[in-house]
């Protein structure tokens, strides 16, 4: 009955994201596409890299609801690297492209009737995808345009500040409980990293998402600001950040994060056979199952 | 001095609660009584254990103050012990039948006056307490109708959701260094996780008692309400807890205490010799007998 | 770009420091001069210990500004070391007697054109002050009657309570990133402790100085009050802290403080290594070249 409500709820966020699209506005600066000199495309994320700047922009354009696929994930992490490479490119602000939503997450088909080689070969991408972003030499900025749950929430949470939507149907959190599955050690370190524990302790047994008033207030969430101008707020912040002398700054960024990061990258292996052995149990298999019908069903 | 003026302080507290008993409301539900299935019954602790919701709720009732004493804590232990390990029983609510007092913490009579073994054996049953509740699968949660100083802080602090009588007249916190001794490692690292470091570093060095909205207002609590509505709320709350599929929840119940809960177990013993040395220094009995002749005389 | 935007930032607190002390009122308690028995005096460092009440008060009088010279930092740890040796004084307020700062940190004099051997002489000096003050027996309180960047931010949040003066105009924080250098783990530490890891996180990469109001609503500081009462004030708050024995409160702070102690007296060698050959590097110097050229060239 309690996973039956939590499919519910989360039912709710998706078909709420899907019947409401045409009232969406899309995160997207017109300015910055302009500007922009040096672009490379992709199926499911446009990078707009103002060179002047020395700024890049990711838009998140996989629909409906910028799930994190196995190739969405490897996309990103190529797009990130290439980014970090590049000695010109100080700052990246990540958004979306999809109406209403940052990112819904993991993508519940990667964990649903895989192999444990596919499920093993998945993890270490999300693994990948944090370990990269929460250790950027970059300053980092979620322009978080909509909601944002579980690994949309991870997202946002490993950059270094986080710019909000104040639209009240929006939430953000990792709910992962609501679903019966489990944050790893790594979400909750980064969580804990920003809100403290006691608030991770409450928020993760219970699986809150909160809304972007109550996030400002626990501090998930570093600003708010009217959904027109997430994106031109978080162009302006950066310029801030920016100011900062780079080597300073990495220094000290790395200083703050590297015991975070090594408890991963020591015990990467075992945290990837945990969550396989974990995902393909025949309970949490038939959670899933249920919860992706349910999804079918509404949306047929 | 010094602790001369702690110790009327301590005792302030004792006589308030021993004067004013007629004006006490006792925190006991009537519809949970009725509601009753499966009682078992003992001198200090009384269990009501509802089949039908799930919820078991221990109402401690040891006359005065519900002191922690080895015989208390012992039944405490079997009664936790009891519940989980049953499959039925999914949340527990612990409150104290006692007028205007959840518990007065550890009792001082076992710690004077007693050979070394005697208060090891102490010692270890507190720690006991704790590391049974603190690990538990149950939601836990305390409806504190009423002061909870010391040891009865912590037993609050170990549960997952503390509701406490807005009533400016009681008091919580750990007020050990007040009466000369000094609160454990566990004990600060329970206040930690909840308050944070700072707030920690001030409560625990001044021996603060908090009244309820300063409680609140660190985080010592989590909600206020009038003091006839403790148990109804703890019952209310109880049932957005059991909404959370259970796996989900222990896991990640216990992957944010345990850190904490293996500090202890991996050194047991170095804390329980660590009490035992400090309680039995001819300097620290010395003040346990003023303390003690104190309350003597003016109960007398 | 950044690096000139920065240094004209700093150079802006420290004009404005020298230019408007005519205005600046000096931290200076007429109450406790008179009480005064037992006082060293010495160039830099002023103390006034009253012996009936055990609290003794270190006025910095370093102009202009109390900068952590070698010879500073070595007058402060024998004043210090003093203080704590004598079985008389429980209690210490450090303040300034400049106008209008309570400290400016690291003297900058120190990290330029010095031999690596003089670097980590230094360096070792400031480790001393630090480990010296965060591990007192004495109750320790800053009276924070002025601006306290960078080391004397670090000076002020090594104590166990922080009163700030009320002003608009003054400012506190690690700023070190600004001028283009890194403030070192321990710093971090003793930060983090005090406001929790995110808001230590943005800080330190901004180099965030504070106004008053804003440092005491993230808990950088405790209390503000007129700055003509913050030495009255401390001396108010000692005597509530000297009312708790002596060594619970001492055992408490200890078991509090000791992990972050121990971090750096395990890796002190190691930490100064670390700051010789970074403070050392030609790019580093040149930075600071730049600086002391400037503040010389609005100075002159």
């Amino acid at each position: 009955m309690a996973l039956r409500a939590a499919l519910r709820n989360q039912f709710g966020l998706l078909s709420q994201l899907s019947s409401c699209s045409s009232h969406g506005r899309v995160c997207v600066s017109p300015v910055l596409v302009t500007q922009q000199r040096n672009n490379s495309t992709s199926p499911k994320i446009r990078v707009d890299f103002d060179q002047s700047t020395g700024v890049a922009v990711m838009h998140m354009q996989s629909p409906p609801v910028n799930s994190f696929s196995l190739d969405f994930l490897t996309e990103f992490c190529i797009s990130l690297e290439k980014l970090e490479m590049d000695k010109g490119c100080r700052g990246l602000i990540i958004t979306s492209s999809q109406p209403k939503v940052f990112s819904a997450g993991l993508d519940i088909l990667e964990m649903y009737g895989k192999s444990p080689e596919r499920c093993g070969e998945f993890w270490k991408a999300v693994q990948e995808m944090w370990l990269k972003l929460y250790s950027s030499n970059m300053v980092t900025m979620a322009a978080v345009c909509g909601s944002s749950p579980a690994g949309g929430c991870l997202m946002a949470l490993t950059c270094d500040y986080r710019i909000m939507a104040d639209n009240p149907r929006y939430s953000i959190g990792l709910n992962e409980t609501q679903l019966g599955i489990v944050a790893p050690f790594w979400f909750r370190d980064t969580m804990a990293n920003t809100v403290g524990h006691r608030t991770t302790e409450i928020a993760l047994q219970l699986g809150i998402l909160y809304s972007p008033s109550e996030a400002l207030k626990i501090g998930l969430v570093d600003q708010l600001v009217p959904e027109d101008q997430v994106l031109t707020t978080a162009t302006q912040t950066m310029t801030k950040w920016l100011a900062i002398p780079d080597h300073a700054r990495q220094i000290t960024k790395s200083m703050m994060r590297k015991p975070t990061i090594d408890k991963l990258t020591s015990s990467r292996e075992a945290d990837i056979q945990n969550f396989v052995s974990f995902i393909t149990k025949d309970s949490i298999q038939k959670s899933l199952r249920l919860y992706l019908e349910m999804l079918k069903k509404r949306r047929g």
